[in-house]
């Protein structure tokens, strides 16, 4: 989970408060309740699990995706090819949070029946945090891999033009009595979304974040912007972005890196693609005996011996399920710029956004 | 594929020679004539593909693995238990290379009929380069996914207690016309071989590949080896890896991490697990259109602009097809000490090793 600054300080919603905001302006966008209402969620939940970059912060462009950007607002996911334990979904050019949902959950169904399955998805949009969809596997006791194709911001290793998504990768994996492992990671070193605050900071960023346009390591975030982001362990990160952005796109006919679109232009709606995949865990082994063994593994980690001025260590998802926790309790802290957006959302589109805007009594202390 | 200073001047082994020789010595060491063959096949293609530090190299200490350290030569693998697309394979303690061949093609086996197949491997051994298994699928048409667990090396991150391994894992995706993409990755900056030439040599190591005992970046590569191997990209190389190595043990009930053992006092004979998934491409999508749209994208990286001094840039296995092109034709270049382990094991098992000493006519020039 990123580290936010400042946090603390910030205006803390209730997250079903900020729910029901969130989907009224969806559904004033036309998008059906029920879908309006998934949308919602999948960003909360990301807030709640302290990944502000992917919550509703993105609700005023989500909006211009729905209003101008040509996604569909009524757009439905169908199975457009099924095979056993393969799908293709074509997520009818719907938001690629629901086109994502009826997938995975398509695999769910799926592997109930053939033990494992995948959905590969076309026809799709930006679909948020991975970690969402791995994170339907687990109520069913399956594992749980969701990865995508992305808006390329990277260079191929020794390479300097800009053909490679950081395409993000998400597991999870169900425990027993400890929280469940949840892993959701892109396969570069930092995200474009960070270096523009550095930029707008005036900082420098660390050295292994971005190449400029040239390739060379940069710590001036104007060229950051303008260069390439780092992947993660040289080759290897560029590596593990290209197999995940194939397995996101080419099984579903999908558009890859440079064909779904470029980050300044953004993305051609309908054209992005993603990959589902639904492992259930007692068709392999007994499932109470692998849950005991994955808690075993959790407190292994949290118990071992910690780096200086660590106090506590987490498996992934760990912090993240804390996180959740709290903030279900005490409200979401958001900075004042997302609770603008989201306020000048509703009022653009005639919803009631006085919640949001603190004029309500429902406000957290 | 990693670089080995000073290969071009080393002495050059025709592959059939050294496959022939390796076989004989396994063979010797109570394997079936199959499976010492498939053993040396493995070995030999990591050779003939630049990847030395998991070929030959390993002859010697595979003997002893045979001879002494409790791996049946004559051990089976056999299907435990079956459920469509799911299958747990147990290596019977043979050779990983053995149990894991014989998983990846039961996957296949199933994908054929289900359209994608997980084979979860428990009762083996170390299995070598996960390139072999995961290129299995490609005659087929098929996407190979292979993943290993592996004696802990690293810590979780923010953590000190060595109890993370590596965990390498390994794509490989069938292009058309170009060679197939072929992606084999551990999840840390460098590795323990790697490090212990450095420190054979009293060269300092770059700062990102190790940490001293107590959690430090250290450049002693002294420290190194007694510390801890850093992961790539922080908290996401140890969640990757954390995530690998349950994929690859607990579905099978394989031991996990410091379960399976140690790097002082090595691995528990047939404890060992792997993950191999197999996905039917056709099941998907159009064959023809898939491995298309794989060559467009290796040719734009092919293509694509250079960082300043390089000639040529590589989709992954790019660089390792090229190589095993060479190596059959001119045979592979193998080091003194690789050289004189194969001599000495061949020596003591009364195995002719006359061909890799040299006084045969068949060395090429």
């Amino acid at each position: 989970m990123s580290h936010y600054p400042g946090t603390e300080r910030e205006r803390r919603i209730p997250w079903k408060v900020l729910q029901t905001t969130v989907a009224g302006i969806f559904q004033a966008c036309s998008m059906s309740g029920e879908d309006a209402g998934l949308l919602a969620e999948t960003l909360v939940q990301a807030d709640l699990r302290g990944c502000h970059s992917h919550g509703v912060l993105r609700v005023p462009e989500y909006v211009l995706k729905l209003k101008e950007g040509g996604v569909d607002p009524a757009g439905k996911p169908l199975v457009a090819h099924d095979a056993k334990a393969a799908s293709v979904v074509d997520g009818g050019n719907s938001m690629g949070q629901i086109a994502s949902s009826f997938a995975m959950r398509e695999a769910i169904r799926r592997a109930r029946e053939y033990n494992l399955a995948l959905a590969a998805v076309r026809g799709s949009n930006h679909c948020g945090a991975m970690a969402y969809y791995a994170m339907l596997a687990l109520p069913e006791d399956m594992i749980g891999i969701a990865a995508t194709n992305a808006l390329p911001t990277m260079a191929p290793w020794g390479g300097v033009d800009k053909i490679l998504g950081i395409n993000p990768l998400a597991v999870a994996i169900p425990a027993g009595q400890e929280d469940p492992i949840v892993l959701d990671a892109a396969f570069s070193g930092s995200s474009h979304g960070k270096i523009r605050v550095y930029h707008q900071k005036g900082e420098s960023i660390p050295s292994d974040w971005a190449f400029d346009a040239d390739g060379r390591p940069t710590t001036d975030p104007a060229e950051a912007i303008t260069g390439l982001l780092q992947p993660i362990g040289g080759y290897k990160g560029t590596g593990l972005a290209l197999v995940t952005g194939i397995l996101s796109t080419l099984l579903s006919g999908a558009s890859y890196g440079t064909e779904l679109g470029n980050m300044v232009d953004g993305p051609q709606p309908g054209r992005d693609g993603h990959f589902y995949l639904a492992v259930k865990i007692s068709a392999f082994v007994d499932l109470s005996e692998f849950k005991g063994r994955v808690d075993g593994i959790i407190r292994q980690i949290r118990n071992g011996r910690k780096a200086p001025n660590l106090d506590r260590i987490y498996a992934p998802g760990g912090l993240e399920a804390e996180t959740e926790r709290r903030y279900r309790r005490e409200g979401i802290p958001l900075n004042g710029a997302t609770l603008e957006g989201i306020s000048r959302s509703a009022e653009a589109l005639g919803v009631d956004g006085s919640a949001i805007r603190g004029e309500s009594p429902v406000e957290m202390r």
